[in-house]
């Protein structure tokens, strides 16, 4: 067994069932307009109950709903009316037998009334009397008080993204701050003599920018973290040991991307266990193999191949998850997605997940492929299909599940 | 024909094809780190080759392809090793006929060399010189120079969001900033004498906190718009028409959710046709049927209704995609959605767009009824089901796509 084969490879099934680092990001308070996406530490709930007093969901008239029993075209009911209701303002008047209250939708349903009938089945045949055409029962036309949310009922669960309309509903019940999780303060460490920053304007030759880095970034920012690029190191022994002892008392989850050759990958592997105990070392991805996945002290390092397509395709696959876990996020939000049927036979190995990058054309999913070292890819794909790890492969024309990226 | 209906009432799709401002936000150049998501406003292009050099893409040992045709485990070929390529170095020697030079993944390749052979197929038998078992073709194990992209070709095109594999390939090409369009600024204004901010604490009886500003401002994020919260206007006559004159010089995009009651719609469509030229007045939409489209002097508006879950709804339809459309956007990102079968019978009138949330378990589909006033069902809903406009609705049991919020 040669040396790079010494630690255990493990599949990415047993990864994500079995990497599970207890880390959570600290809480923080932050303001609604602030916290789309986040993700709360604890459901909240309705300081008071909503709307908060019965409510006319109706243009109309707040009546007693027995005055209205048996109106019809041909036999109207016929009550006075007492008086109008403003928006905004607590009714003056109440309604009594025989009367009627004239309600704006969202107007405050007045005493003695327990319904608004909706002005399409009245009309004031008179000044101050309302023919009224048909029944309403009781409670129509009207919200309760806490009809809407209960005090103290949950308005957004622990552990889920805030959403667009969550963040109205909080509006509403008067939540104007909430308690989540800070975002994964995420440590981008990119390796190899060969890297030079994306700023350079002529690499020498043998010289290669950083692309790993800015994409893992948004990979990261998209996974609700803040990437932190925490730059290039070199070959050189003991570079990436001091540079990780730097940066993870700063982190709640650091990546390394290595460097491509089987030396570097090797010097990875050795800073890494000198600052963290390694849990696996060799993932059964395609691309991505020589992925590593590290413990340094209860902060979780992921070592990701030197390939810029592995590195972001295993970063999909392992490291996306594992951020929504940092964050306190059980419920990850949903990745678009679209059905496809493949141009093409896809080969795979059992026991393997396969990623395979596909353009998608009128229903049609078309694989790429190519040298791995290609980038251009990374750009020209739609998205991916997965090979599952049970799968030897799959079949042209057969449907398949594209994630589309976004 | 009443007063509320003088106005042309159009379908969605109608909408979507005729009402299209042709404004467009303006053009900023920005750092890549700030670049995700955002709309290229010209294709970029490459200003140099990629990766620049011949570059191996094994490890093992760069050499002329004809030494190692007919090579076997039985008959191998063997070469002189000459020397070894360093990482991120230019080769210090060249290939001769007969020799070769040691690789590393990545390493630029020798002059002499037209191919590398991996090091699964050799072996050093001797100190210096290689066995070769597997012949390669000319080419095998390395990438052209402008392989992966070539001087003056398309990094990304314009008109679709940077997606974060986008950004790696850009760093990988030196370019740190790129000509984005300026996210739309969206002003949010809420009407009605009965709203109040969500700040308040303790609403009187009537008054109901602002839920749709909040939600509002989420949705004009998720597509790339930055929403400026412009405030709540009373119903007294003139002050609409003041706020609307105050802030469309600053804005992209002009959001009113008017107020719920028939009064105050009459009351924003008046002030709306004061500053400009109203499109539709009245949507095939439900909810949302209240909806107003307006061209304020080239800065659309949209009148939405009071309700805040037609608000949302309406506002996911019309206003998502023309917001996408100001910021130069030709490819909206794709949105999350799940297959799923629909528990019950959904009715729609035919030539109405119906919007019907819904939770999703276990591959069902269940909508989500009650009075449309109910703020909580933005919470409990997974997503939407479309009954199309053609549609006079949706049978139990059948297959529907759900889009998911995220």
């Amino acid at each position: 067994m040669s040396g790079r084969e010494f630690f255990t490879a493990r599949t990415v099934t047993e990864a994500l069932a079995g990497f599970r680092p207890a880390h959570r990001t600290p809480v923080e308070d932050v303001p609604l307009a602030a916290a789309l996406h986040r993700v709360p530490a604890e459901p909240v709930t309705a300081p008071d109950p909503l709307p908060g007093f019965a409510r006319s969901t109706v243009d109309g008239y707040a009546v007693r709903a027995a005055d209205t029993y048996g109106a019809s075209d041909g036999l109207p009911s016929y009550v006075d009316l007492l008086g109008a209701v403003r928006m905004g303002e607590e009714p003056t008047v109440a309604v009594r037998p025989g009367g009627c209250v004239a309600m704006p939708t969202g107007g405050v349903l007045p005493a003695g009334a327990d319904a608004v009938v909706m002005v399409e089945y009245t009309a004031e045949t008179m000044p101050g009397t309302i023919e009224i055409t048909r029944p309403v029962a009781p409670g129509g036309g009207v919200v309760r008080a806490d009809e809407d949310v209960a005090a103290g009922a949950e308005l957004v669960p622990a552990g889920r993204p805030l959403r667009a309309p969550d963040l109205g509903l909080l509006a509403a019940a008067g939540v104007t701050n909430v308690a989540v999780h800070t975002r994964p303060r995420v440590a981008i460490i990119s390796t190899g003599d060969e890297v030079v920053p994306p700023q350079v304007r002529s690499p020498a030759p043998g010289q290669v920018r950083d692309a790993t880095a800015a994409a893992l970034a948004g990979l990261v920012a998209d996974a609700g973290g803040e990437p932190v690029l925490a730059g290039i190191v070199g070959d050189e022994p003991g570079a990436l040991k001091a540079r990780l002892t730097e940066v993870l008392p700063g982190s709640d989850l650091v990546v390394v991307s290595a460097g491509s050759s089987v030396g570097t990958r090797d010097e990875t592997a050795g800073a890494v266990a000198a600052v963290g105990e390694i849990w696996c070392h060799g993932l059964a991805i395609k691309p991505g193999k020589p992925t590593l996945l590290a413990d340094c002290g209860g902060i979780p390092l992921i070592g990701l191949p030197g390939n810029p397509l592995s590195a972001l395709v295993v970063f999909g696959q392992v490291g996306t998850p594992l951020l929504w876990r940092l964050s306190g996020c059980q419920r990850p939000p949903p990745s678009p997605s679209a059905r496809a049927r493949l141009s093409r036979d896809l080969a795979s190995a059992a026991g393997r997940l396969d990623v395979v990058q596909v353009t998608v054309r009128d229903g049609v999913a078309e694989p790429l492929f190519g040298p791995s070292a290609l980038l251009s890819v990374l750009t020209r794909a739609d998205g991916y299909v997965l090979v599952p790890e049970p799968a030897t492969g799959l079949d042209a024309g057969s449907e398949v599940e594209v994630v589309l990226y976004r």
